[in-house]
C-alpha cells in the first residue's frame, strides 16, 4: 500500500499518521513519549522515537512510506532538511539531518510545527482550500504561520510567521523573543498566574470564573481578547486574508472567546467596500502539525 | 527604440518614467499635475494627464512604449487591470481600466502605489536583489509593502502591507482605518500637530527642535521613533527580511531618525543566532512608485 506518514515532534508526545495515496483516507495514527533529555540507543530519546514510529507505520501498513514529512518547534532551515534554530529544549535537534536519520530514498521535508498546522488545517481542516488565511495558536505561548497566495511564508531565515511576537505597548515589559508588551505576554498561558497577580493558575480557570460573572476575571479576560482582536485586526492589514484560523488549548474557550473577539472585531477590523474576514476555530485539534507534515510529504510527489 | 513606461499616479503629480529594453538606461522623466477634481475633455484631469504623459514619451522616443505600468493609491485588483477600492480622493478611479483607456495591445498592470515603491527598490534602489524585504513609507501617512520570496504580498482584497495599520496600543484612539494607537497616527505627519498640543506644525520642525535639544520636543520624537522600532520588530518576526527599506519624507531626518531607530531594535529585535535586520534608508525618492511601476511592466515580457 502506497501512503505518506506525517509526524509532528512535540514537546510531550511525538505524534504519527499515515494517508493512503490512492484515496487520501487516514490508515495509521500513533503517538510516542518525546522524554526529552533522556537518550536511546546512542541517540536522543526524540529520534528514537521518531524512528519507532516510522518503523511501526511500517510494519503495520505492510512497507515504507512513500514520503515522510517532519514537523518540529523551532526555525526550519531553508533547505528544508532540518530545524536550524531551537534554543532551550530538544538538545541536538538544531541541525539534526532527518532524511540521514531516517535512511529515506527522498528528502525529508522538516517544517515549523506552526506552518504544519496551518498546512494541516488547510488541507482538511478548518481553511480548506484557502490561499490567503494566517493562523494563531493560543497555547502556553502564542504562535503563528501565514499562508499568501498558497504559500507558507518563511522568510530569511525561516521565523515567519511568528504572530505571538508583535508589540501592543512599546513600553510593556519584554516577552522572551524581546519585544514589549507581545501579544504572547497578554493571553499566552505563560502569563496568566502574572496577569491576575496570582489569582488565576490557569486561563481555563480565569475564563470559568469569567462565564460565572466573576467581575475581575471579567476584566482580565476581556483584556486579553481585546489585545487578540487588536493583534489580529493589525495582521489583517498586514496580510490580507480570507479567514484566520485559531487554534490551541485556549481556543476551547469556545463562546467565551469568539463572541467578545468577534465584537472587539467588529470595532477595530478596517473592513473596506465592506469586505470583513472570517475567524474560525481550528478543527484538527492536536493532529494539525501531523497532517500539515503528511501534506507537506505529499507535495513533494505532486506540487 | 523599445522600451517600457512606468507611471506613478499621485495626489498632486503624475510622474512617468521610461527606460530602454535593450540596456535598462532611463530615457525619458516628466511630470503633469493631478489637478485631482478637474476634468479635462471629458474625462477626469488624472487620466488625461496619465494620457499626455504616454503621448510626450512616444513623441520623444519615437513610438509607443513596448509595455506600461501604472502605480496609484488605494488596492489593486488581483486580476491588476484597476485599483478597486481608493475612497474620498481621485474620484473614478475605482475601476478605471487602464487598458482600455489607454488602448495598449498588452496589459497595463496596475499596483497600488506602496507596492511600486518597493519593487523600484529592489529593481534599482536601496533593497537591489533582495527577496524577502519590506518597506514602511513615512509620510502625511504611513504606508508599506512586503516582498517575501520575491513576490509582492497582496493578500485576498489587494490590501496586504498596510504597515502603517498595526496597533501599538489597543485602547489608544481609531485611526483612519480603525485601529487603535496605530503605528501611522504614532509617526504620521497627520497626527504631529496634535502630539505635540499644537507646538509643531510638521515633523520637520519637531525634529529641528530635538537636534537644537528642545527637551519636549526629544520626548515627542523618541516616543514616535520607539513606536516605530517596535512595529519594525514585530514586522520582523511575521515576514522575516533581510533588510527593511525606510522611505517617505520623514526618512529624510537622516540620523535624527536612523540613531535613535537603532537603539530601540538593539534592545527589542528578535535575533536569533545573532542575525539582525538591515534598516536602511529608500534611495529612489518620488520616483520609487514610478521605476516600481516600469519594473513591472518589464516583468510582464520576461518574469
Amino acid at each position: 500500500m502506497q501512503y505518506i506518514l506525517g509526524i509532528d515532534l512535540g514537546g510531550t508526545n511525538v505524534k504519527a499518521v499515515a494517508f493512503a495515496l490512492a484515496d487520501g483516507r487516514e490508515c495509521f495514527r500513533q503517538t510516542a513519549p518525546t522524554r526529552d533529555g533522556q537518550s536511546v540507543d546512542g541517540v536522543p530519546a526524540w529520534a528514537a522515537a521518531v524512528r519507532s514510529l516510522v518503523a511501526a507505520c511500517a510494519n503495520q501498513l505492510g512497507g515504507p512510506p512513500a514520503r515522510i514529512g517532519l514537523a518540529a518547534p523551532g526555525l526550519a532551515a531553508l533547505d528544508e532538511r532540518s530545524i536550524a534554530f531551537m534554543p532551550g529544549r530538544l538538545q541536538g535537534l538544531e541541525g539534526w539531518d532527518w532524511t540521514n536519520f531516517l535512511a529515506t530514498p527522498a528528502p525529508v521535508p522538516v517544517l515549523n510545527d506552526a506552518g504544519a498546522a496551518l498546512l494541516g488545517e488547510v488541507w482538511q481542516g478548518a481553511a480548506r482550500g484557502l490561499r490567503d488565511v494566517f493562523m494563531v495558536t493560543l497555547g502556553t505561548g502564542v504562535g503563528g504561520a501565514v499562508l499568501s497566495d498558497g504559500r507558507l511564508l518563511r522568510g530569511k531565515i525561516g521565523r515567519a510567521g511568528h504572530l505571538g511576537h508583535i508589540s501592543l505597548d512599546p513600553h510593556g515589559a519584554p516577552d522572551i523573543t524581546r519585544i514589549p508588551g507581545s501579544l504572547e505576554d497578554k493571553i499566552g498561558e505563560c502569563t496568566v498566574q502574572a496577569r491576575s497577580g496570582g489569582r488565576f493558575a490557569s486561563t481555563h480557570a480565569l475564563v470559568q470564573a469569567y462565564e460565572r460573572g466573576d467581575t475581575e476575571a471579567a476584566r482580565l479576560w476581556l483584556e486579553s481578547v481585546r489585545a487578540l482582536g487588536c493583534a489580529i485586526a493589525s495582521l489583517v492589514n498586514v496580510c490580507d486574508p480570507e479567514a484566520v484560523v485559531i487554534g490551541g488549548g485556549i481556543a476551547q474557550a469556545g463562546t467565551a472567546l469568539f463572541t467578545p473577539l468577534a465584537a472587539v472585531l467588529d470595532e477595530v477590523e478596517w473592513r473596506p467596500a465592506g469586505h470583513r474576514v472570517r475567524i474560525v476555530p481550528a478543527q484538527l485539534g492536536d493532529w494539525a502539525g501531523a497532517y500539515g507534515a503528511a501534506y507537506r510529504a505529499q507535495q513533494t510527489i505532486s506540487p
